[in-house]
């Protein structure tokens, strides 16, 4: 089996709070631009992704089991600090992906700690860093002309109740490892070289499990989650779908990506509380195979005749022609598909959308003396 | 190294909510009844945890990675429903820890599927489920005369905080895991179980990292945290300091234990800010090494002589002879710790108690037609 890009382990976020799990913005719709499943367990890993490379880390790599995703607001004075901000996450993270703690060998006592020093001792636990622009911060820092078009603002959908303190955000930083303490320690590191310049807005805790033979993973519906995402080991497939490429409006991004994260309550009680015939035709998959209605199998083909209209795989199925597919453009695949769901997908009865966001994610750094941001900064 | 007595993997909590972060109740006093740490990686540990036993399982048992901690309160009418929810719980926790679906092989479609799902193909990863009654139950229960007088109110302590919500609870379930889904699932399909019975109260997640080298864990404070804990492998020190016995005042709750759950934030920016000499200060240790003021390795003997007269050590250390040291029972040992940390230790400026609560751990479920509770009811 390929591996397959997978739903943000973000939005499998597992904080229950009374009555709805916060949970599953992946489940609304297909493929986004974000980390990608292990087709293996963690084990067979190797201890650090590498940092450096055309596109960041943590966008295709085998999904880690813990993700802290945090929202900055920007509250700096302009394009210098944030210049300054990306110099410094950007040495920053080369070090924490590494392994490596941020504090000098001899540190005077007198001083406060460089590193907080929480993870001294643990395994690097493949821990990526991966930073996002958001729309609302290039005003900010007098670079609006540089705002590229895919990162549009994301409309308000019907059933939409977002939580605006825990939505939005001028930067971003997606924090996954397969260790949480190795995740917090980033985003508490990142967050406090960031003092003065950005201020904590949001953050999101989530985990992601995969399954003893590599198995498609579960969303906390109960239902394999994923398995009609394109293959990331399909480079034609991710240039065309999930890479920002030069011409298409910003050439600073080429080789970034978008993201839209979204925060979604499952309504737990009244989803558990459902036929489990209910709950198939909710989604038009079986259950315990995934194959869709039809089939017997989790990747046999889906024929669209079989699937009830309103079913969530029907409506999330570009192959309805209802969209022109370009998973590197927000504007042309999520907010189409979002729109037809908003408006029939039988799983709304089941959700809440809570929050929202979209990112532009950054360019890799491809240099040692390269930094992120930095062709935002120098074309 | 022998296995210590952990501070519970519950109080390592690592939910950041902006400024301060949720963490290490176990930071402020030592040893507690509750998990274990693991003296080695995970990976080493069998897959299952059995659940039948005198002791219940989750407490001695070496740490898991994850913890999902849920009080509920008690909203049946009256012993019986106690006794049915107690019978039904056990059944469920000895299912589940075996890492089986609850569900039966063949269930009707027209009915919602007994198990949500979530866990299916995942491995069992080391679940125990451990169970404990609070303060209040007792009378709502007719079952006053059975209360234990070890499960005392925790008494209000400077500086206490406590939001009444995240707090107290008639009943609670710690479900530990290596994998949070499996501990999640396990809280869910519980809380399912009980509907009609009992209310999801408040629920809290933790981590707990363990290095490379098996090594003590570091709290999110970046301290070595346990080094003095009693060692779980030492059954003469465990029967008289964690087990309950027969002739403490309820021979019901023999063979059990007691549990006092804080839930603790920590001014992370303050203490960020502080000088790595003012940190270890606070302490009365090294912070890389873990040795004592006076020491040059993290079990070298504590002199108390060597130890600020406020730091956190020595006003936690029962070797000052203040107090009798009881852990079986929370009147003799953690509140007088408490008390006297509260008083005057240093981690005060830096730390703010926001949940409490208390718990009777009951007994064992010893063999399989046995139940969680049946010498409550029986004896």
């Amino acid at each position: 089996m390929s591996r397959r890009l997978s739903r943000k382990q973000l939005l499998i976020a597992g904080g229950a709070a009374g009555a709805a799990a916060a949970v599953g913005g992946g489940i609304v719709h297909e493929s986004r631009s974000g980390a990608a499943p292990a087709s293996a367990g963690a084990s067979a890993q190797p201890p650090t992704v590498p940092f450096h490379g055309v596109h960041q880390a943590g966008i295709l790599t085998p999904a880690q089991s813990d993700l802290r995703f945090a929202a900055f607001d920007f509250i700096g004075s302009g394009k210098e600090d944030l210049h300054d901000l990306l110099r410094a996450w950007t040495r920053a993270a080369a070090t924490l992906t590494a392994g490596r703690s941020l504090a000098p060998p001899h540190e005077d006592p007198a001083k406060p700690p460089t590193d907080t020093g929480e993870t001294a001792g643990l395994a690097p636990a493949r821990l990526t860093l991966t930073f996002g622009l958001g729309p609302t911060l290039f005003e900010k820092v007098g670079l609006g002309s540089k705002r590229p078009p895919q990162l549009a603002d994301i409309p308000h959908f019907p059933f939409d109740e977002l939580d605006p303190d825990n939505s939005y955000g001028d930067l971003c930083v997606q924090a996954c490892a397969d260790d949480p303490q190795v995740a917090f320690h980033a985003v508490r590191a990142l967050t406090r070289i960031g003092f003065g310049t950005v201020a904590l807005r949001w953050i999101q805790s989530g985990f992601l499990s995969v399954p003893k033979d590599g198995d498609t993973k579960r969303n906390l519906m109960g239902f394999k989650d994923g398995t009609a995402n394109p293959s990331t080991t399909d480079a034609a497939m991710m240039k065309s779908n999930v890479w920002a490429n030069t011409g298409d409006g910003q050439d600073w991004m080429a080789n970034g990506s978008y993201l839209v994260s979204r925060k979604i309550e499952i309504h737990i009680e009244v989803w558990d509380s459902s036929a489990e015939s209910e709950q198939e035709g909710v989604f038009g998959r079986h259950k315990a195979s995934g194959a869709p209605f039809g089939g017997t199998k989790e990747f046999d083909t889906v024929h669209i005749s079989d699937i009830p209209a309103m079913a969530h795989i029907r409506r999330a199925n570009p192959r309805q022609g209802e969209v022109t597919e370009r998973e590197r453009d927000p504007r042309a695949q999520f907010v189409p598909i979002q729109a037809r769901l908003a408006a029939k997908d039988r799983l709304n009865e089941y959700i809440q959308h809570v929050s929202s966001a979209v990112w532009a994610v950054l360019p890799g750094v491809e240099t040692h003396d390269g930094y992120l941001g930095q062709t935002l900064f120098e074309t």
